[in-house]
């Protein structure tokens, strides 16, 4: 087991109707004026948007708001969502949306009490000291920043989505009502339960010591996934699955899957690349290509571990661990063909020719190599995953 | 899954040394004088005292001490405590040992802010409002106190052992060394595997409306458990087994093996019944004879459930439910008498004229039934699993 820290201090309240109870949820707390931060009027048409304005007025609290967040969320809306909040003197931002929205209000929360651009955190040319509280309505199960540390912002100027972790920006509080996800597509649910695979994947096969108890709260993790992804896509109403969906997303990403291990996550970097170039690809899609043309590049150095998997997650035997190990590259791929993710970058648009461009954008004109869950990659690594996925 | 919230806010600072950077860590924190709370000695023998006390001082941070909890650690001790805390005004309680040494500190952190007798908090008539922050260098892999919100006390006096929940007591750090618990003899190390295990199998037996992730989390870490549990006890220096023991106790008692359930631990109030009429008792080890014979008690009502834990548990597969219920009881006694856990009551030296006053105190003489996994057990039920263990 590798040394660690480790905190997640978010106060969750889970189940149905919570989010009727923000307004007392917030005052609990003593905040008095919250900045609402949300994305492209969903929660409008769905009537949340009315439910959480009713709760915070009901408290007699001040308001006010910053909607327009959308997938992949930008500096520029950052920049924004930081001036209002400074001029109208919020103790408490306030995400009502997904990851993108969440990641928004992070970045807004950070750059409050910086003077620079608050995009300079994402470059990592520095850290914050300091952040405003962050307070999540959670609508949709899929990135787990609603307890996460990290905060992914996408400029498109520059075409790079670039994320950073930092304990100060955990929020505070997260409301989960997994009725709030009925409404989530076909589509953006898959997305979402590739993403939360995705976040426990990356952690099972990140470094350490030896087989530690995180290996083996990720495998479940990703099993019990497996299980109720196909229920909550074939039953968008389904509370029980919606609702483990909602409580994996959390847990696959506040870091509990990865105690004691070196977590590095690789295919992350490369999926942030396509988003970064091609904004309106969302990461979840870009994953579901991604993750299994990594397991067919890294399967002879990752044999037993993979093999693992198979055996774990999809609780089937086999003659050797060589296998196995094609076996779980077979099994994910099927499951995420019956969830319709994609299974190919073409789908997404993506082709040969802008294979060249993301690799760049992923090594930093191969100035850095990426990971170090197997060993890092290299330009040349990166450019035959990416190609891999075609 | 129903409804919940939760929160495990507590900083785990993890691994080799860490407790050398106690000094730095309080005063991160901002505290100026610490009350040091700790048992019988060991720690002075061990050097760990006078390194915490040199870490300490290198910061030039005050503090009072207070030694001498024991096991079942005791209200008169509390009631020191308190009134220690209170004289030296001290702004951080630091417990410096196992569960024991927690408990107490929680009480005394509580029991500051209040004018009676913190005893009244586990006697439940009232709950605390406000405490002071506690914090823990942890020397034995057993309660999860250091994480959990749960505060156990006896009272010699009246025999009563009661514990009490309040998130307000959740350390607010814990410094978590596995070389600390190298010293750990063997019947201790076997009485906190029996009692980590417990923390997880009572939540997996509590109810929720269908199998939950936590479910998953619960039996994943139990087999974790039986898997480095003998390696703690053939080798005590073993790094890797006692850092699995140490993290494993801490995660089955912070609340995540539970989520989406309705908790209860039946099994404890009997084990608390039993360290309260004879306080040399230690917890794991009534939970040892206890444990089994609650199983046999209610196999036919949780034959699933018990088939599934042999299942996961011990990876072994069986014709029906009922044989595999049958295992699950089998094995698990095997492990425990493997690593020498006391396998029936008489040993602790409970003898059959015992059982009605250890009935009486489970059920405050008749005047309550307990828990509530399967069904609220009854005097008679209580009788019959006391009777089941000699």
């Amino acid at each position: 087991m590798i040394d660690f820290e480790f905190v997640s201090p978010t106060k969750i309240y889970f189940g149905r109707n919570k989010e009727k109870d923000i307004g007392r949820i917030i005052k609990s707390y003593g905040f008095k004026k919250v900045l609402l931060h949300y994305g492209g009027g969903s929660i409008k048409t769905s009537g949340l948007y009315k439910k959480v304005i009713n709760s915070i007025k009901s408290e007699n609290l001040a308001y006010s708001e910053l909607g327009g967040v959308r997938v992949n969320p930008t500096r520029d809306l950052v920049k924004l969502g930081v001036k209002l909040a400074q001029k109208e003197k919020v103790d408490l931002i306030l995400a009502v949306g997904g990851g993108s929205v969440i990641d928004s209000a992070k970045a807004i929360a950070a750059g409050y009490f910086y003077d620079g651009d608050p995009f300079d955190f994402n470059l990592h040319m520095v850290k914050p000291q300091k952040a405003l509280p962050i307070g999540v309505i959670l609508t949709i199960a899929a990135a787990g920043s609603e307890v996460s540390p990290s905060c992914v912002i996408s400029d498109d100027l520059t075409q790079i989505k670039r994320g950073f972790n930092c304990d100060l920006l955990r929020p505070l509080f997260a409301v989960m009502n997994p009725e709030l996800t009925y409404s989530v597509n076909k589509e953006q649910t898959a997305n979402g339960i590739v993403d939360i695979i995705s976040h426990s994947f990356e952690r099972y096969f990140s470094p350490s010591t030896k087989e530690e108890l995180s290996d083996k709260f990720a495998l479940s993790l990703i099993r019990h996934v497996v299980e109720v992804g196909q229920v909550a896509i074939d039953e968008p109403n389904n509370y029980e699955a919606r609702a483990s969906l909602m409580l994996a997303g959390a847990l696959s990403h506040n870091g509990l899957t990865g105690l004691g291990k070196k977590t590095s996550f690789p295919i992350h970097q490369l999926s942030h690349a396509l988003s970064g170039m091609k904004p309106d690809i969302a990461h979840g899609a870009g994953l579901a290509a991604l993750i299994p043309a990594w397991m067919s590049y890294v399967i002879n150095e990752e044999t037993k571990k993979l093999a693992t998997f198979a055996r774990d997650v999809f609780k089937l035997d086999f003659y050797n661990d060589l296998e196995g190990a094609n076996i779980a590259i077979r099994k994910l791929k099927d499951f995420f063909k019956s969830i319709n993710a994609p299974l190919t970058l073409n789908q997404l648009g993506i082709i040969k020719e802008d294979v060249p461009r993301l690799v760049n954008l992923v090594t930093e004109n191969g100035t850095r190599v990426v990971g170090h869950s197997v060993r890092p990659l290299g330009k040349k690594d990166i450019e035959n995953i990416f190609l891999l996925c075609l």
